[in-house]
């Protein structure tokens, strides 16, 4: 019997095939940990991160956006420890060169560290060496040692360092919130599961600015905000639970994570976390600034903020939300064992094509008039139009990129100004006019819940 | 007498103080060549980025689009050329240490240059050496030349090394094209001018596919097509020029910036370019993969294509879009000399808040009333809310960052429902019933011109 579960190679496969996900450089050999975003994948990675930034700025009132430089002054990772402490211990195989990282069972058993054997051709290990995953470059034209720069490994730094000059020129008061959407690097040692763990990344970052002691009420308010957010498009709450962390991070009071399952299990999406005020105290030791916030309503009173972090994957986002959608479903009006089709099914909002517009036949005038339709919708909508091969294939190529409305245009169309709206998920069909289509479109988009 | 003109320095010192741009890592001295984009400026580049994604994917039936990695495989940049000739020369002062750039004479005469005498403290000069602009760092955990990786130049060749793979997933045929956005790299001697020249940057490229002997054809569509595009969003045709290369990179065929009048001067904003197949020819080369593209409707022709090329860039176009808006107004009700206003006359399109709603008093329940419309609008807009100080000078705070559309709330509006929409550009308010209010401002920005 064949698998009709939803697996990573699945996923992988469909990626590659229909132009969301390809290798990098993959005319190369590929490079290791990094990939790229096909024509849906951009799309749809767009659409993630609108609806982010629409919840957390839009709609937000005391939540403002920004966007720091991926090149940061150096002094910034000595302050946040990243310089000291942000590394993995790695041993090498003194015969084979093989290199792992030790504290990684799936790479290396703790057994074969402590025996100091390599799992691959058994030869001697050297000890564990601390290995930092920042990416260091020069910038200016000496590489000398003050040249010295990092690639950001988080997009949180570049948060803590403005918050001064965001609050003033934004005359933000307390409780107040800054996101950022951005890249950041790791010299990932593992990379792995496609698009979870790469070497770059995207994060989606939100900093809320708290008064000492209010802390812990904050805390939970974001816990239970961003464990709802995500149902909002469509997601399973079933596949999220939280993780809470028993072993807390040198700056956290708390810290849970949400997790997702992907096919590999359950993973984490997005960590919330009690920061206190260790960043910006670090952050002033080192800077020598005064990073207190005056609170003017209440006497001009004076203390660095304590903050609660959200900080999601951007990129591990686009892989839940392709792993969330995917589905194999058994078409049962045709009756057929061998019947099944792949559909995506992306909240309206998520869905990099919302309306594909197909004529039933190219000739006749309907491809023509089927542009028109087209043209008359894309001025609202990301559309697509296909007029190759059978109806029932190019419904079933638009399941595949989970694009949740179809637009057939046929011979009646011609005649009384109607068309065929074609719905991804329940697959019926209904006839609008012509004239009522995009408001059709635009109230179901609306109304979706995801069945 | 005062001066209104639109200089850098007022530029800069605005952006600062509304939360614009900022100096990147500020509290440690600044990071040369790096800004980081406030509240208002990643609305503004944001807007900035869709709008021109618009166009380019969602309007334009046969471009779509690509996210490649920063990081690609470092054979790329032998193919390109970057790694032999992506360079500029540099001389030292064996006295005083200074570095220059030999072929810029804003730093250095070409005298100097020749007589070998440091500009500064007129001590001997070395030889000019190339110096490459490319930042390099190593990959994985050993750093040896087998892990060097570049951190990309421009965007340009991701969309080049993935394009067979995008026409294949998405059966493209040429004439098509491939649209992206993202961060390039460049390790500048010299930034200057504010945002204009940084070391970090973003750029927004299209490049179009096209058969060989069509290519002229598509370049001079392309030309018209982008220069065309700036005014739809409000900048004024005037302020825009082509400038033609004579001397030609070696890649090209042919040349055209499109320039825009910055306080410094015509500055580069857009480059319009014949690439000819020299990028996929070279790639074909390096890769040993076939690149050429089979014509299936013409009996399984294959070529190399032609590209036209159409690079703009992002964070330019930031700086092109506060210079062109920025005006220093004569308010000439007042009658009084000393009575101008800052306004920045953004496309409502561009601009990074679309509607600040403003209770006349706090009091009286005009707040909570305000609030209300403000939650209303929120869904749809960005909005602001504001309700410190005399109405005058709010309405002032948001001419300075180029709201078009502020909404008042008075005493009559608990009456009679209606509130005043007042128009930055014009300074005019008209009365409109809180039920229309929507309805009226969509219909306002639909038919936005500037005056």
């Amino acid at each position: 019997m064949e698998d009709h579960s939803t697996t990573m190679e699945k996923i992988v496969s469909l990626c590659k095939r229909r132009g969301f996900v390809f290798q990098s450089s993959e005319i190369y050999g590929g490079q290791n940990g990094a990939w790229d975003y096909g024509p849906l994948g951009i799309e749809l990675k767009n659409n993630i991160q609108k609806a982010w930034w629409k919840e957390m700025t839009q709609l937000h009132d005391s939540i403002v956006g920004l966007d720091a430089a991926i090149l940061m002054h150096p002094r910034v990772w000595e302050a946040s420890g990243h310089v000291a402490n942000f590394s993995d211990p790695l041993v090498d195989c003194k015969d084979c060169k093989s290199r792992f990282r030790a504290d990684d069972d799936t790479q290396i058993s703790r057994e074969n560290v402590e025996a100091r054997k390599c799992p691959k051709c058994g030869g001697p290990l050297t000890e564990p060496r601390s290995f930092n995953l920042m990416f260091k470059t020069s910038i200016g034209p000496a590489e000398d040692s003050s040249s010295v720069i990092y690639l950001r490994p988080e997009t949180a730094q570049g948060i803590y360092v403005n918050y001064k000059n965001i609050a003033q020129s934004n005359r933000l008061k307390i409780p107040f919130g800054i996101a950022q959407v951005g890249k950041a690097f790791r010299n990932e040692i593992v990379t792995k599961n496609f698009i979870f763990r790469t070497c770059e990344f995207e994060q989606m970052e939100m900093q809320f600015f708290v008064k000492p002691g209010e802390d812990e009420k904050f805390f939970e308010y974001w816990r239970a905000e961003r464990m709802n957010y995500y149902p909002k498009y469509g997601i399973r709450a079933e596949k999220l639970r939280f993780h809470h962390h028993e072993k807390l991070a040198h700056y956290a009071k708390d810290a849970y994570d949400i997790e997702f399952e992907f096919p590999m299990g359950f993973q984490e999406l997005e960590g919330i976390h009690n920061r206190t005020d260790f960043d910006l105290t670090q952050h002033t030791k080192f800077s020598g600034k005064d990073l207190q916030y005056i609170d003017q309503d209440n006497g001009n009173e004076r203390y660095i903020p304590y903050i609660i972090e959200t900080s999601a994957g951007l990129t591990r986002n686009v892989l839940m939300f392709l792993c969330d959608a995917y589905e194999e479903e058994k078409v049962a009006d045709k009756g057929n064992d061998d019947d099944w089709r792949t559909v995506l099914r992306f909240h309206p909002f998520i869905a990099p094509v919302t309306v594909a517009v197909l004529p039933l036949m190219k000739k006749d005038g309907l491809a023509e008039l089927a542009k028109d339709i087209q043209n008359e919708l894309k001025e609202d909508f990301m559309t697509d139009y296909d007029q190759a091969g059978a109806i029932g294939k190019r419904y079933r190529r638009q399941d595949e990129i989970g694009t949740p409305f179809c637009v057939t245009v046929d011979y009646d169309s011609k005649e009384d100004n109607t068309v065929t709206l074609r719905f991804r998920d329940s697959m019926e069909q209904v006839r609008v006019p012509r004239s009522e289509l995009a408001a059709r479109i635009r109230a179901e988009i609306k109304n979706y819940r995801r069945v």
